[in-house]
């Protein structure tokens, strides 16, 4: 079984990080989902991470706000690929999330996505693209994905562009 | 065959990435490294993708500074993962490069290391960990090189430490 | 026929946008609004472009946020004027989407304007400022809105002014 | 007689907005160049654009540096397109410049171009691409300027690339 | 007769700076205000700036957003002191219009105070600090403003402290 | 008697800095709380801070917001530690406060926390950790605290978690 | 006798605030110049701002880097102006300074000038232009001062101006 | 046996954190000091906090840049007072590990002190001022410190002080 593992720092980051488990449903590919800490429950993070591990677990990808340092705790458990999400309501609009995630040192790196919603969608675009190099129907689904929101994109315009 | 590709947006470039490249050298893992801009030879860029996703590209590195495009513009050729390195001397101490490379939409991204030198390796440990998914012995290698740091951390402590 | 296109990447731009497409009414200047991105819709946005500019179109107007790479994929297509127009919403109180816009390479100029509203409008007045050049009569309209504006200003005070 | 015109606030931005004048003769455009400040000659400023004006510029380039009001100075004088080149050397890297600058209220653009050198090219470029308009000659001169980059970046890349 | 000049860039600057009003009728202390744009109404800020010195002004303020020009124009038109209320609203939560204000080239000050209300109030006081100079009344008023303030704190604390 | 002090700079810092005195309540640690200003009531800040020494006061938590002086301003006057609460509200999203507050002198510490609501917590657990090295009691609460804020973190999860 | 304070926080400032001395030197301003510190010679700081205003000191400046707290302390002992130069070389490029000296409360005033050496300079003048309300000559003075400056950017420009 | 324990990520910060170390020397109190990671060696650095505890270190010193960690990974593993060091050298002059240094989650403080060397002497001074909270010699030691640095500002100043 392969799957991808989403944490959260705590239960305020859900409504932003639903995003990324709905995103997963739509294209039909397994995950987890679990809070936890990097500072509050550090023992079960590490615990969690071995176990999805050993299960399938093939990325990981962590939600977390002001000095986020639950990507980087999951990124000194695991040589899989780690994915941060920053979240938005710490200082500069969340500008300490984003550099508390990206800015990892040489060899442990933390692959870091947008801010926000839109970083909880890329997160799971990410893992998908990852998996999908070993499989080839979610590669088609990616695919297709492309050319559906294409689309949308003419369909947006076709309400409201002026054409000469 | 299975290689990573680097992308570079200009010769400038070059001496920061080619830590990236001897990141790769040192895991004997296989690369591909050109310059090619998101500007000024976007036909190039595009066409390189395309050969090289055929080739037997599973993941590529965009390495661009100031308004750094270049990894997007790779996220909108191709639906492999995409790994942006944000380079320094723009403004704000690079913070324009890492938010026009990290800042990217819903569907669409890009995963964004640390500025610099720390993000030219760690976008090859990113790249080989994602290869590792499905290669056991790059991934023990990868488990191996974690001893390593950490052995080295304890032998550079001994150079200075204090104890009681 | 001269004209001056709109692009958006996003349907979500259209509400300050319209202010653009408001002030080329205001001046019966004749232009173009499409909905197209950088990333979703590369080759419509590359197409769109090629076509407009053998229509007549004489610069073009991109509005984007986040890590806005729309009026740098125009540049990349097209040497006509490019006008960017950096949209809030991202990180930093839009500073993601400025920065991705101002910061173009050499060789590759992007005329950025302000944030949002003001930029929205702005854009369109510099892009008259342009055709003005060789437009006699729009050229007077543009002088006449700076006596109209000169004029507000006075009235504005009146309505508070406290004189000794 | 068309020309462009590029005003400094002082004489150390001269080495950088060389790179304009440079980039103007290069192309063979005609272009003035003067020193003025928004501050220090207010007057002089202002009589000088309106001569210029008369004499046959078709667009003003302003460089100015920290509380950069140069180009806004310029925008509150002329109808003409103003385009601002923000210099580095006051705070938070240019920062203070490059707000500034762009910054600008409704109905009185300044076309903001990239820090320090970078922006002092793309003034010229931008320049440029506004005569082109109604300049064919100058308008092919551009087209065959990215042909020569374009294989600028191909030439770069052979010296250094890795192809598999 | 001596006073001070409060002008503003736009009306909507109006309800911040009405506290800048407020503290003047306060200490009793005769002020003029008026609505006038560095960039809409260049020659009427000028023209007014020489007639409100010959009446009597000693200070003027100058409260402006965004590109903030306004208090830099003043200073460019008299040597008389110019205090800059940056005003909130265009990018970074204000820094732009901070920045614009008081990063003044050297031999041209512009006594800036804080973002907003705070400095719609502190550039009131610092120019009744200015008259107080000459004015031993106010200088009184100052003083006993002081220990009204100061009492203001105790009161304040009392309704919610805690002492042991 | 040991007790821990809490200064804020104006009443409406209030609402934030109750999250501080409530934290002491909960683990029955002694506070006092008081307004005082660093600038409108120095002498009342000076006097409190030697009466409250005397009486037994082990730490300070100053709670400012802007150009947050009291913190330093207690560090001035006493070689107690003192914790600084940055508070939200000025520039940059809080940034003026924290930078004020952090960025002291070698020789003058001040120990800063997060901004708002979290750096108020975060006062008063690092006042008791400081007290709890010699109150062994209120050592062990601060532990068992940390495994019901563990437990917390598994019993949220279970709300939501998704394992396959 | 009347003169202008100009205290510096550390004596690293000075060679910056030569500047400024050497200013008040060039117009024959009377100063006094001191090192005294908000936070490591509080009480150093107070008594000299209460001796130096009897003695006759109409202003004060005060030059500090990092949590600049110099300005505020002595806006709060005394209610003449208080003028404040950011020093560079804390974060952000002196940004710490810049909000820590600008950001005052409502009815403590500090006048803020540019980073640095411009604003070493500023603040002579400013502080001249304050002494010049009431000093005819001076005022007198700093009108030449405008038209030499207007005349080096004259003779600045011809060193290099291209006319055609 | 009571001692401060200082920690820091990477031999690249010993030049600075010497300072710190040489502050404890000069006041005769015992320190351990250590290289240990919270990415590359995280158990290593688990271990020695258990066992530094043990021993008696009263509190913890970590000193780290970029995405600073090592404070929050040491703060989840004691409840011992924790004190930051941010260390420049990544992105935006040290601000990314400022804030990944000092927005801990509530209930999870970490004493952050200043950028880079102030910050390493300060981290020794807040160590002491704690340990001096139950030892009397060294609370005189800090109060006659305080009285050697007023003092060091008075010599400072006489050497280039002007007064009249």
């Amino acid at each position: 079984m392969k799957f991808v593992s989403i944490i959260m720092g705590s239960k305020s980051d859900y409504e932003i990080m639903k995003n990324c488990a709905d995103t997963f449903e739509q294209f039909n590919v397994k995950y987890e989902l679990i809070i936890s800490s990097a500072h509050r429950s550090p023992e079960r993070t590490k615990e969690y991470v071995k176990d999805a591990e050993e299960k399938g677990a093939v990325a990981f990808i962590a939600a977390a706000g002001m000095a986020a340092h639950l990507a980087g705790a999951l990124a000194a458990t695991t040589t899989k690929p780690i994915i941060g999400v920053p979240m938005k309501g710490g200082a500069m609009d969340g500008m300490d999330a984003m550099l508390s995630t990206v800015q990892m040192p040489a060899g442990m790196p933390v692959a870091t996505v947008a801010l926000g919603r839109a970083g909880a969608i890329n997160a799971a675009y990410l893992a998908m693209q990852i998996l999908a190099i070993s499989d080839k129907d979610l590669a088609i689904k990616l695919k297709e994905d492309r050319i559906v929101k294409a689309k949308a994109v003419e369909s947006d315009s076709k309400d409201i562009e002026v054409i000469l």
